[in-house]
């Protein structure tokens, strides 16, 4: 079996069974791929003469040309015909949607599937879904989830999630907040193609910096081909797993929603640390990890530098690189004196220049300066900077205060991405959802993951250093 | 000393010394109070004659009409004069905005903040500050902190914070969520004024129902007071606090901070749990926290039903569940053939009518029936709700998608509202930004909480148990 999946990302023809031109399920994918214009599309049903202005075939064995895939919509009791037909037409891959498999949890529709998973394994044409929402790459455009990828930022995380809403929640989510990806693949129940498969793909892909993968478990010998993969492949990219079914009830749970056995959690946890993977407790996280780890370097050391504009979150800031098992950065004295030469005459306000360097309510000046100072210090090894900013202060002009805001912030985020580049920095804002957005396009601009909660911007410098860890021993 | 404070948040009349109508320290604060109109301002510049319009003293003492309140904007060195000469004036409270104290950590202005401090007991007038924004009530409109309050929202929720950014965030914050709240106090390094005072103050508050607090350290010798006075207050309100300095190196940051110490983390833990203070991990946590106590009862029981439009997510809601020691409720078979007789015949992708009830991408319809039918069981104590909608199916109409979204978000909350009105129910949503601020403003609307995390509305449920089993345990 080839591990080359490139069909299923930029295919040559692709024939779409069940494809409809009124809204309910499929009319989204139909309606895509037939006006976004860039893919060779065959719209197949079984009574219409055109779908969406395009000629539509009764049969996928009727389409006088090569198809190289299927993308299947029908209703699932005739999804095992239409698979059969695609086979004899010579396709080379099928995504199949259509939900109500082994997730029903009945025997016959369990039955119909295993049937499916013989005929892919038996003809080497891969399969994936039925159940999900197919695949999406935004440089391709090439996307059968039904959305509209017009806008999509292009980036190089790749995504390997299981269910199809969730697939789609992935593709809002990056778009809403501003950041790009690569590839979005939703696996669904799983009768061929597998994450380890993706993974494998993913391993060769030059696109692909980080892999991000929702896992709801591993199929019963499968142990070794996972193992071995993923630990070959966490040598090159970061792997970031969420795991689910951490729980027992959680177990069942995952059992009854895509038939796959959750297994013994703990387990899972010494083998992801044993190959390399990195294991996020949420999606929040994972998608946090992710950006962290696509746009800043691992970090040398454990010695974290913290410059806020608010003493208390400082504060908690501490708390939790302690929590965590990192330690604060001692400041040279070279740095506290450049710190307080520069400060002091200006602000008689400046409340501690030790670390966490809390700058108050500093303009961009004295920030800038800061950072500049503390990421060349050699006793730093990461820099987390606190940004919270009343919406008040930008409000000083008459003029739409909001587009000024907007391009001082990316002056800023500019300037300060030249410095330290050998070291990891974040901006961790707390702010109004309306400036934490213009604060994150900003940092997305210049390449600097901007995270919420500040917690959360520890816990991805800590992740970095463990793979880091892993990296120095193990390659 | 007296308890009432409420003077500081509906003054019959201001002096605000340091007055100033050009954008620097002390413009939003005297432009907001003068425009708003609502208040008998004073202010007092030693130079001008007029400020925005108004007469301007040269000395508090000039003012020829009583002054309940002083707020304070003058530069350090002359906040000790302005203080003293508002008392000759007869204030009866005052506000003390300007920095540079012992956070600086010098001695000579420890000594300056010492001296006010003193003053402040010497002769029974309140102080609140320095280094802080002071107070913000949303009700009388009088703000201090310069936000404009025109728009904001009333609720009962009371936040105290420490630092003065941080309480103009959280105004921010809230605002831009869309939710109301009472009042905020800013205590800065808190001369006079402290936690204990306010939650004293709040204890008989008719329009504060929660109490939430940001908690830098208790100063020795206020442990007893802290102690019966939280204890007391805890048993009426739900008091829910982040304290900082959880590690040494916290705690450090913290008495560099605002001068107070942070203490031995493990004692406030197990003091919190004796006088029933709920504690949060973080600000955003505090908010959820503060929002779901104020808005719904609080549970009867452990036994968590879980409704979802995502199985993923459902599953690791279930994780969360188990890790916090709550339990999956066991739906009865009744509500279980109810389901089932509604969704089979129309839905036969239904994956699983357990709990968590995954009824997929279904429409309000099934949703609202769910809904009733698992919080009418009484095998259930508490309901999280998972909306997971992708944008596209917004996308249907031609006409504006986001206000017919919208509409429909708020007739599915209004209706849901009606159900379980003895068991707490959260809606947890995972969704672009925008789509989750059209279903948090729904259910804003109608008082059910929208939590981003899905572990995050477990930890809600968690908490109020916990704080039921207080109360039933010591009232």
């Amino acid at each position: 079996m080839t591990s080359d999946l490139s069909y299923f990302f930029d295919p040559k023809s692709v024939a779409i069974i069940g494809a409809t031109d009124t809204p309910k399920f499929g009319y989204f994918q139909t309606n895509y791929l037939i006006k976004s214009g860039k893919f060779k599309i065959f719209p197949v049903h079984i009574k219409k003469e055109t779908i969406l202005g395009q000629k539509a075939y009764k049969n996928v064995k009727d389409i006088p040309d090569d198809v190289e895939l299927s993308l299947v919509l029908v209703p699932m009791k005739n999804v095992l015909q239409v698979v059969l037909e695609s086979i004899e037409k010579g396709v080379k891959g099928i995504i199949i949607e259509s939900a109500g498999f082994s997730e029903t949890g009945r025997e016959e529709e369990t039955q119909l599937q295993n049937k499916i998973s013989k005929i892919a394994k038996d003809t080497g044409v891969r399969i994936i879904g039925p159940n999900c929402v197919g695949v999406t790459d935004v440089y391709t455009k090439f996307c059968t989830s039904g959305s509209d990828l017009s806008n999509a930022k292009t980036g190089n995380i790749s995504i390997i999630a299981q269910s199809g809403v969730l697939g789609n929640i992935v593709i809002d989510w990056a778009r809403g907040n501003g950041f790009g990806f690569n590839k979005v693949i939703t696996l669904g129940n799983k009768v061929d193609v597998d994450e380890i498969d993706v993974i494998e793909y993913l391993e060769t892909d030059e696109r692909t910096k980080v892999i991000a993968v929702y896992l709801e478990g591993v199929k019963i010998g499968n142990e070794t081909r996972f193992r071995n993969i993923l630990s070959r492949v966490s040598k090159k990219k970061p792997i970031i797993v969420v795991k689910n079914g951490r729980s027992d009830i959680g177990s069942k749970a995952a059992l009854s929603h895509t038939g796959s056995i959750a297994g013994n959690d703990i387990v899972y946890d010494a083998l992801f640390k044993q190959i390399g993977v990195i294991r996020a407790e949420n999606f929040y996280q994972l998608f946090d990890f992710a950006r962290v780890f696509a746009a800043q370097p691992l970090p040398k050391g454990e010695r974290i530098a913290v410059i806020t504009t608010s003493g208390s979150l400082g504060i908690l800031t501490c708390d939790e690189i302690s929590r965590v098992g990192l330690k604060l950065a001692k400041l040279s004295d070279d740095t506290i004196e450049k710190l307080e030469k520069k400060a002091y005459p200006k602000f008689n306000w400046v409340s501690a220049l030790r670390n966490p360097v809390d700058i108050g309510p500093a303009g961009p000046e004295l920030m800038t300066f800061s950072i500049k100072q503390v990421l060349e210090d050699e006793n730093v090894d990461a820099l987390v900077q606190i940004i919270v900013i009343p919406e008040q202060v930008l409000n000083v002009s008459e003029e739409d205060p909001l587009s000024i805001s907007r391009e001082m912030f990316k002056m800023y985020t500019k300037q300060i991405a030249k410095f330290g580049l050998d070291k990891p920095k974040i901006i961790s804002t707390f702010a109004s959802p309306l400036l934490t957005s213009v604060v994150r396009s900003a940092g997305e601009a210049f390449n600097i993951p901007v995270i919420s909660s500040m917690q959360q911007a520890v816990r991805c410098i800590k992740a970095m250093l463990e793979y880091r860890k892993y990296l120095d021993k193990n390659t």
